[in-house]
């Protein structure tokens, strides 16, 4: 059980019920989710001391969005209060070759007119074993990018080993911003995650001929831009899920993990039907992360990191919601959905 | 029939449903509403070409509030698309003893952020014969002000009668600065709607000795306050709805209207349970437009306007639903609520 | 436990939920009834052998009405199936003083065309204790009513007791109508059940200055009434309950009984909030049936009859739902509402 | 942007919610829809003056039907108000092996007792560009295969160009009561679009060796049936879809389109698993009639009007709800169904 | 049309909506199921006298659970009322590789505190043809054991053919109390009904090789069993259900027959997605029954039971709900699901 | 800030939704609560450390049980997982007349069977402030309360203030037993709450004259009561509720309190309509225990509980949720319920 640091925003999720389009919804759905939020919560289910470090409005809206990490075992006492809204994400869940949409509604947030000194990491990150982030938090505005240069400075102090997940949100800022800030911040990374497009825009790397709408991916191109990466940076992990989309109701579903010398990739899923594919990439981190600091065995991570993010996609909203056992169960290869009784 | 000119804007309303509490809420009821949209919406109901003119985000939810003004008859041709967002009001409903509560989130809204002259009010008022108004568009922004005094000089050029809900509200403007604003609007209008806190807070005069949460109201104050203000502004007609707030559940429910000469008292209701007291006011400011335009009768007016806003309180939603044969047939004493088939 | 048969039309009946008006509904709530059905239902439920004769059409909305009177125990097994259609009624539920609306869409229905001969009553009557039909049955098509003479002159012939309420309804004929069929109904009837407008348009009785929207009941009227009735047709018992319409929220309850020469007039409740009154006489009835059955003390019969028709008010369907023990609870005073644990 | 006129009949639809069966529903989900209604609501969102003649009753049900088309953009003012009932249809929607099931419940609506001249044609089709019409509607009653007619007169006597889908109802009439009225009607169609059963039924015409339930459709047989229908009514386009069944849940869907000289085979798509399958004609419908007037290029009109009814498929209701950016994306090959964010 | 007994229990099923996971749920789904009610409710549906002997607790819950078999018309007036309570079955619907759990709570119920001569088989089996029960039953407690021995006893001494479901529960029982108790009642079963699990964990019987979680079944191994079984008990029919687990929405279905001469392998279904697969067996069982009962055709029989049960697992709830007419329609092929109007 | 530590059950509440009676329901709403739960959940939104001491089962419902006391931040860490089942109870809310029912099914839970040694006291009451316990605790079994001796013993050693709610079950035990038990246990009571009839079946006390159902209270007779239970066990302070039921949805609210010298009285509050009383009398422990921590002034006290525990009557489910601002509002006199915007 170890203490893990999150820094991010979370947002109010308003989504039509079922596959109801927005124009059609007199009812949305509730819950509360962001990158980092839903790493902390699936971190606090597996039973590690898991911080949210973030910043909510004083009104119930922000009572109910700590609440719901609360709810799920999440340290949030750290949680400043102020500002003057929540940021929210609209999602209508598509289905068959119909995309799911997303629309954000998040500038002006409590979390991006942060302070940039306004959390005491030197105190925070006392006794703390791990600090994830990602790159939507510096994204969300200069303070919080600065904010985020700071945790990290903090956290090589405090020898806390640092992940990030790149998250590239082209609404919040462009390939060029997205790299003139990003790569400054990479030295402090040990253990980064991201797809191609989040490598590309990002950080400027891509893997050769792949087009993510086909359907397939080349995981030589993967192991290619992996190398690059680790020549760059010298991260001690890299990784990245892979996605095979063949429609908003059906993907295939694997990872790969490099460790700079050996590549290791997990088995492969196929999910179908999706009840909710977001947070997906979140549950990977948060399976990754405790895979590594249980075992630091980067098999068994990569394998516990890809089946607990395959059991995301059959939940609704953006937390995981599972325990060890039952990722486990389906690392061990049942797959067969039988009855639990 | 007549044709009709509101401007406003319209919001995305989301409401626990029922009597939840924010904190408890795992899905948000969703209508849109507005003052001047909901006064739009109901004279279209009446049979009346309202229109109402606006600006939407152009995204789903932009069109969705579109879409359910256009569901109930109001002309929604000239609504501008455009802008970032679409401002939100969030509503718990109370009961009992435990008030309602809004959580604004409307700053940055595409209405807020209009250009001053993005309307042609020399086109749009062309045969339009009635103007209505209210006094939350001004405290949007100075860009939405300056929009409001256009209309309004278009308005008196065309010889359109303008009406203006007061409708004071603290989280827009302080009193002085709705002072500065709206003092130099009232010149251009016929027909002005408050109550008491309006009043004061927006044009400085004040009945006295009234306290709002005791569920008395005094008339003979207002038919002061109302005098003076007819002395100070020459408005053709004067009116205000009388709510006697027992609780969240149980209100009475009167107007006053005043031509200058005679002050018309309406029936009063006692309403319980209350459904939706949203849109209660809108309601009542259409069924004065209607009442004024149709028959020119005062006190018809005020006993149309009083007992369409009554049936409003019970009714879902910031839109009233009704038809002038319901709501003459209450105005003709029948409260009884016996089953019609 | 008696043998008692019903004979009458089961509806589909939908209704927005909640107090939403027919206009905003998106979706309806399902149940089934009909003023006979609804008497059985409540029969069947008081530990009665109920049987309902009726016709359904052969399709899955016939399967279900069938299935939800079965449900709770009534004989279903000599429902005849055949026909174009059920029978539906539409119903919006008001409150405060919004009356409830009800749209019928039932002409056409399989009852309606119901072969005047299709039951046998010869061998259906064997054994039955009390025969209960309504206003309603004769009024669907000449067919329905010659089956309604049908089963009363089989009634009398084996001796079984004849209830009726007369259940004016003024989209299936005129009062003219209706006393050219109904009048010559009556000498078959020993229980006749009927308020101030049935006895007006039925029979052509009436009691003086009575304005049924004003909320108040005169007695004094009711039982000079009563007197006329029972001269002209010797019935053994006229009941009638006497709602007091305050608005569709709030309703006084209480019923008056006379057996020719004693005026029994049961307690009055105080129902507020009402949660649905349809089906609120169909359960007087079966209530007064039941009582006259068990006890033959008509003060027991009319409380008891009151008593749960109050507490079908509480109920939302057509059905009452309650037992013996609830209904003498109330009967003996406890309204006090405190919780049963 | 063109006005086009269709006409028709549009129902109040009763389904039990997701994929529960008649007999265990105790709420029905409520939207309106039928076969022109639904082409001049997608219509209306690819941003044609789409206008829908109809008659509707005048009492609640109507007024919702008529909103959610005018909440779609349609124009609904020349719908008429009489009559006695709106027409019903209930479904039932199937999962795997278990099909979708209708019951209909129309004769005797609004529409099928409208009077043959009801609608003045003459003034109405002023300027109007595209006429569209289904065999549903003469099959209502011969008034209305009369008022058919009478539109069909005008519309080539103002040089509107007229599609129809033929879309047998076998409750409605037999093949040949539809082939006695329908061919006759065939000369004023520029535009046929119908299924093989459709073909077979109302115009007599069969491919060979088709078994609509073994999810195989010949493609060859259809282009043989084309030629002869071509030869036979000198129609300018005729169009199919082609649906492949393979359960309830998957289908296949393409289509085909011969202009008298070519075939145009559209893309074909694996809808899985499909959300509600009714109006998937329409959809295609409207898609056709749209592309045949923007570009004229029956490749184009074919690959939009397959690509914008599957993504109706994966829309609840039988509006389709897209807008032509989201089909040319799926006309362009994206079947990813990756979020769009 | 037989007369039918099964005895067994029933219980409350609570289930979170939809695909939610136990501790998202807010709302539970309320059905009511058991192994042989769920038979008695097929049988009743498909035209037979079915009775359910039980004990059911003497509340609302006890009552509702009564009424529920009483609405699909199985005889409920032989149920026993008395007991604590009523036994509780929470169950969460898994999706794709996330299987669905069930967690018991059934200790202490009504019936599972049922004196062992309770009930008159002696009058009961008056006239019957068939008895059916599970394995579950005699695994509910001793009482219940003896009960089921005593039911036993009387049904051969009345010549009522017996049927088992093996049906083995690993939380009521462990392998080697189950055969201590099932093999000596073995001898009174004329049809038994079992997979590889229940044969082997209550009757020591197990086919070769097979993986449950693998997804493929050997039916070489299981017709080795079968023949095994036979031999030691003289069954006059065997059979099995052939579930294939792809995943929890996607399962191949099918069944084997034996009748000691004969193997009969019926139709192979691929059901995808699947709605509920609780009750499967169950609605197999019923309808292995009805086929031999109506035609005494073993293959009729077999494919008549696969059908009925596939159709089950598109369906909510324990129990089965379709017609002959139905389930013919698929023994018939046609899987398409295409639109019954 | 104070650090409180509670003991007692917490269970699954089942409800039907609205006021739907039991046989209606197909779904059931879902909380969880229970006596000494629900006052720590207000404390803990009172900005206390609120810890909860329990067993739950290692089961999801233990989870939810658990993450539900956590959402409103109650200190969870202590409590202990095992045994067999969740304690459930069933509420029926009522309406006017007809009374809320509740159906118990509690026993054998996990918390029932608790090794009364199983909380080490001397451990959890360092620091602690105060210990809130109620009768229905010991009631549950004799292990538990012996661990409820244990605990008072404890706290009485720590210096802990110890306060009871005596909330006599008769579902749980008599009032012969309930004596036996509690009496040894009061005089380690500082604070003790109780209505009359606790007061009587609990320790044998009993005011004069008052008839619980009929909707008045003898504040006189309270006295009385009080003088004798300070004269008897010598408790700092004695309080009650005082409950006037009117029917189940409109009852009179108010309190005294006394501690031995003086009498403070409440205000006295009108509930119309109540949402849920469940847990109206916890929300009052609650608010006095807040009350006399915060500032030891009785009549704050008094009226912070009373204003408090009017606020939970308008809340769906076990637990109370306000703030200090809120109650304190309303303590100030605004009834009012005008919308807080």
């Amino acid at each position: 059980m170890a203490k893990i640091m999150t820094l991010g925003e979370i947002m109010l999720r308003l989504s039509p019920p079922g596959n109801q389009r927005f124009v059609q919804a007199n009812t949305f759905d509730v819950v509360y989710g962001g990158g980092e939020a839903n790493v902390a919560v699936s971190l606090a289910q597996l039973g590690h001391d898991a911080y949210f470090l973030s910043r909510l409005p004083q009104n119930e809206l922000g009572d109910a969005a700590l609440n719901q990490m609360r709810h799920f075992g999440v340290h949030t006492q750290e949680i400043l209060r102020g500002g003057d809204r929540l940021g929210i994400y609209y999602l209508e869940t598509g289905a068959s070759m119909r995309p799911s949409k997303v629309i954000y509604d998040r500038s002006g947030s409590a979390m991006a007119t942060i302070a940039p000194d306004a959390l005491d990491f030197e105190r925070l990150f006392q006794d703390a074993v791990w600090f994830h982030w990602s790159g939507i938090t510096p994204a969300l505005s200069e303070h919080a990018a600065t904010l985020v240069r700071n945790a990290l400075i903090s956290a090589k102090k405090h020898g806390v080993v640092v992940s990030v997940d790149l998250n590239y949100r082209q609404k919040l800022w462009t390939p060029k911003q997205a790299q003139t800030v990003m790569r400054e911040l990479m030295p402090y990374v040990d253990v980064m995650i991201g797809n191609e497009e989040d490598a590309e825009k990002v950080l400027g790397f891509k893997p050769e001929h792949t087009d993510v709408t086909s359907g397939e991916l080349s995981v030589e191109n993967y192991k290619a831009m992996f190398r690059s990466l680790h020549e760059a940076y010298g991260f001690k992990y890299i990784a990245t899920t892979l996605r095979e989309s063949y429609s908003a109701s059906h993907n295939g579903w694997s990872a790969l993990l490099y460790d700079g010398i050996t590549f290791y990739e997990s088995k492969r899923y196929q999910i179908m039907p999706i009840i909710d594919r977001v947070g997906g990439g979140d549950a990977f981190s948060a399976g990754l992360i405790h895979g590594l600091i249980q075992q630091g065995d980067p098999q068994y991570a990569v394998d516990f990191a890809v089946a607990a993010s395959a059991i995301k996609h059959t939940i609704h909203g953006d937390f995981n919601m599972m325990t060890i056992k039952e990722v486990e169960a389906l690392m061990g290869g049942d797959q067969s959905g039988r009855v639990q009784r």
